[in-house]
């Protein structure tokens, strides 16, 4: 057989995106209220088709300048995983290229032209929503990839803003995995895991209790040793 | 704007497989050589195009099983990342998803119909060889991906036969890394690291020193701590 395929066999290519932010101290995850068929008011990730002279990346970078006013230098975007059930979209064969984009503060999605409504839904409050397409899988796979990254790379910083306290790093991990972590061991593995964060010399405004130490991001990108999820304790 | 993409907009969707096994001690790559225009005479990936009711995944497995007669059971196969720049095909436009696929002692690659020859090449050798398409790049994707996954999950060992010493599954880390590791601390690391090994009460036949115990995988999936590049000790 052919060792590429033939063009034209009449596929649709889409993206779809998975924006993460954390929302009120929430993660939370950007969705649209369907405003046709098929799945009309039903909730379910943006996308759109990819144009005809657009990489994917540029498709991704669109989607989310359209749908949410997001610039492509406030996010973290990476390609999560391709979908391709035949079934999966009821109009025809559409093959979609899911994006995960994670960022700090990211504004209110916006209400396109289509759809019925946009918002922030936090990931807790999702269970038992159904959602259109296959964005349920789509989404899952998502928080699956974020907490893993969180455990062996500094992808955590990028739901902060560029200035931060250990107290709001901590914060991103509980809110991705779901779970307490230990104050003092956090602030330990957190400061001392080369390539990190960066201690500043500025301190946070207090708010009642004693000033908090700023910190920016490192510059690393992996974690070595992890840092540990909450119970599993080396120290 | 639509939150999902409208089929029929006529785009080829094709699959591309980086299958990866150590052949002759070094890490191998399975290529095709082209018969055809365009890149006829060029070494390229094994793929080809998504069947009208096939998934992804199924498309995969249908090459993989064309190509290198190779079943579904005894590779490790993952989902790599989807190639979709306009130009990258010269015939139209085609977005790839590319695929990995690991495995212990893989058999020859097949040189199917239209394709003048198809072997495994040792990564090392393929510097400065031009390759069809994209693949390149999709091959040092792969490369990443691979060399990234052998720190922090248990991967190796699906480029092992079922029963392996632990000098083997060293040799599994050097030939992918490229480097050298140091015998005895990868020894205490590898039987230390929970979930990565199980011993045997068996040995393997002696050639030569005395006998070596075997191993097979353990029940874990990620590596915690992983396992140091050569000349990182924390031993």
């Amino acid at each position: 057989m052919d060792t590429s395929a033939a063009p034209g066999s009449g596929v649709g290519v889409a993206v779809d995106l998975v924006i993460l932010t954390l929302h009120e101290g929430r993660l939370s995850v950007a969705l649209v209220q369907r405003g046709e068929e098929p799945f009309a008011g039903t909730w379910a990730l943006p996308g759109g088709p990819v144009g005809e002279h657009e990489d994917l990346d540029q498709s991704a970078y669109r989607v989310l300048e359209n749908e949410a006013m997001i610039g492509e230098e406030s996010v973290h975007v990476e390609q999560l995983r391709t979908f391709g059930a035949p079934g999966r979209d009821p109009r025809g064969r559409v093959v979609s290229v899911a994006f995960m984009a994670l960022g700090a503060d990211l504004p209110a999605p916006r209400r396109g032209a289509d759809v019925a409504d946009a918002r922030w839904w936090a990931v807790e409050e999702l269970a038992g929503v159904e959602l259109g397409f296959d964005h349920r899988e789509v989404l899952d796979c998502a928080l699956e990839r974020a907490r893993a990254k969180l455990e062996y790379s500094t992808l955590a910083v990028t739901f902060l803003p560029a200035e931060f306290t250990v107290t709001q790093l901590r914060g991103v991990y509980e809110a991705v995995w779901g779970s307490g972590l230990d104050a003092g061991n956090f602030h330990r593995k957190a400061t001392r895991t080369p390539g990190f964060v960066e201690e500043l010399d500025r301190f946070a405004a207090p708010t009642g209790g004693r000033p908090a130490r700023l910190y920016r991001a490192g510059t690393g990108t992996t974690l070595q040793p992890p840092l540990l999820r909450s119970g599993e304790e080396s120290a």
